[in-house]
């Protein structure tokens, strides 16, 4: 067919495709041979693979978060082995910017999408995708049941974290959290919710404190304004278990004797932090390696139905958590 | 141009830039009507312009690294205010595997590339990508004198570090180092060793710990298997100083009383531990937008001279030092 019509097969693929980035003229041209050869539009997979651009576009909300940063060298180190490179951009959590920058993706001709969501993503994202027969993996949020999802069981590593300092005699476990409402944040907070029910313990104590590392530190004191006085701290990711850490430690406060400490993700940091912090593991690399096997499935078979993959948690427990103290009334 | 050849304005610019993308009748097709028309290969920036793929390859050794994920969220701001999208790999500090990337970044028709060269990277690499007129700017390390630099003060980043600690007494000050050696960590080493001898100091205390942050910890004892013991360890950069903080925690040696520590680079983590740390700031943030301008300068201007932007460092002063102790003989 390209041949037909005297174009590359590069230039062939991007009319097919619908991309900006061919002229009127060539446009037509190819048209008038794709109608003349009846050629059909849902190519064989091997077809397809022959006209893709062997690039792929990956949209996260922040680059500098250590979890994006992981999440990303986990897409790239499997992209690149399928001869394949990265288009990068970020969403910086705006739906506007998304818009702009999933368009612009389209633009350079991308053969997939792997997107974090940012909080607010409506439906009309996902269709417009659809429409242009881009394939989607959404990786961490999981906003549309149409596409498919690489992500971790949230909720499983809250009722690790809970069922570990449970077994600590704790009872009265405080919640930290920060940063946008999405599917991702509202698991934890809802895995927090049923674990701390299934135990028994009162649930209530949600403390939302500054996004920044360098502002939680001075938020701790939020900590012991709640109705009970937490005994234990579960945070929402390691970034605030680590500027909790610092704030206790201004305030004098031992973390595994006077207050236990568990942070969420574990990064690398965890292991450098004294006292060790006990997290739970969510390998964001690994959550990586999933999303880009499931985009790389995608094109192979385009009519495969929409998949999940979620990855289990691990609690690696360390040195920041000790028993419940004995209750002074 | 491409009117006369039937191609699009895309595919004659493939053409132009000699990419393998584009088959070799259309390829044959384009050149004769370049020869045709007297088109000349000088085009004009404005004209250029128009014909770029609108995509900057950026090449950095490791993407896990908090250090280079900021230097990526700083080239990819400008990058996107631009319009353009980041083409994105990691060479692994291994050369060959740079050429593959690089090799695959001119086929996907990058407008230019930022590159943070491997250890061990040769002048031929620089020869090749000026054959093939792919415009380069060299990040973070220096290796030709051929190609842009964005880059910052290592040298003077050490001497403010030194002159701050014999403001406070120290002499016997160790340099904790780790990683390959390239332009960017012979700058550091050379900048440390004039820094001391300037003042009249030692500077044979130069001490190899780990690469990885855990391991770091338990590197400690080096500091103390010195010809004299010190009093104040500059560290190569900041994922040292955090492992070291944490193995001097775990002898039980004061940060700041027993012993002064000096990070490089001021990550966000140099906040958040207690004490403070102490750290040369490097700003990669911004030495990523300085890259990306660069760049950006250079497809506007492809007859400019090769330009270097070397950043000032900033000390920035916190509790991680304190007055060198009285010497006990």
């Amino acid at each position: 067919m390209a041949r037909r019509a005297n174009v590359s097969r590069a230039t062939a693929s991007l009319v097919i495709r619908n991309s900006p980035l061919v002229g009127e003229a060539t446009r037509q041209r190819v048209q008038a041979a794709i109608e003349e050869l009846g050629y059909v539009y849902n190519l064989g997979a091997a077809r397809l693979r022959a006209e893709r651009s062997h690039t792929v576009g990956v949209i996260v909300p922040n680059l500098t978060n250590p979890f994006f940063a992981e999440l990303l060298a986990g897409i790239e180190s499997v992209v690149d082995v399928a001869g394949m490179v990265v288009l990068l951009a970020n969403n910086a959590e705006l739906v506007d910017r998304q818009n702009t920058v999933v368009r612009r993706m389209r633009e350079h001709g991308v053969d997939g999408v792997i997107l974090c969501p940012a909080a607010g993503t409506g439906t009309d994202l996902f269709e417009r995708l659809a429409e242009w027969n881009l394939p989607l993996v959404q990786v961490l949020r999981h906003f549309s049941l149409h596409a498919d999802y690489a992500g971790v069981d949230y909720a499983g590593g809250m009722r690790q974290a809970v069922e570990y300092l449970s077994s600590l005699g704790h009872e009265r476990i405080a919640f930290a959290v920060h940063g946008p409402v999405h599917p991702a944040y509202q698991e934890r907070v809802d895995g927090f919710r049923e674990a701390m029910s299934a135990h028994g313990f009162d649930a209530s104590m949600i403390v939302r404190v500054p996004d920044q590392l360098a502002q939680i530190a001075e938020a701790t004191h939020l900590l012991f304004e709640q109705a009970a006085e937490p005994t234990a701290v579960l945070c929402f990711n390691d970034v605030i278990a680590l500027g909790l850490a610092a704030g206790l430690y201004d305030r004098g406060i031992a973390i595994g004797r006077d207050l236990s400490l568990v942070g969420f993700d574990d990064v690398t940091d965890a292991e450098a932090v004294r006292p060790r912090l006990t997290s739970v593991s969510t390998m964001p690399a690994a959550i990586g390696e999933n999303a880009a096997r499931l985009l790389l499935d995608r094109l192979a078979d385009p009519a495969l139905p929409p998949r999940r993959m979620v990855r289990p948690t691990v609690l690696h427990v360390r040195q920041s958590c000790g028993p419940a103290a004995v209750v002074t009334a």
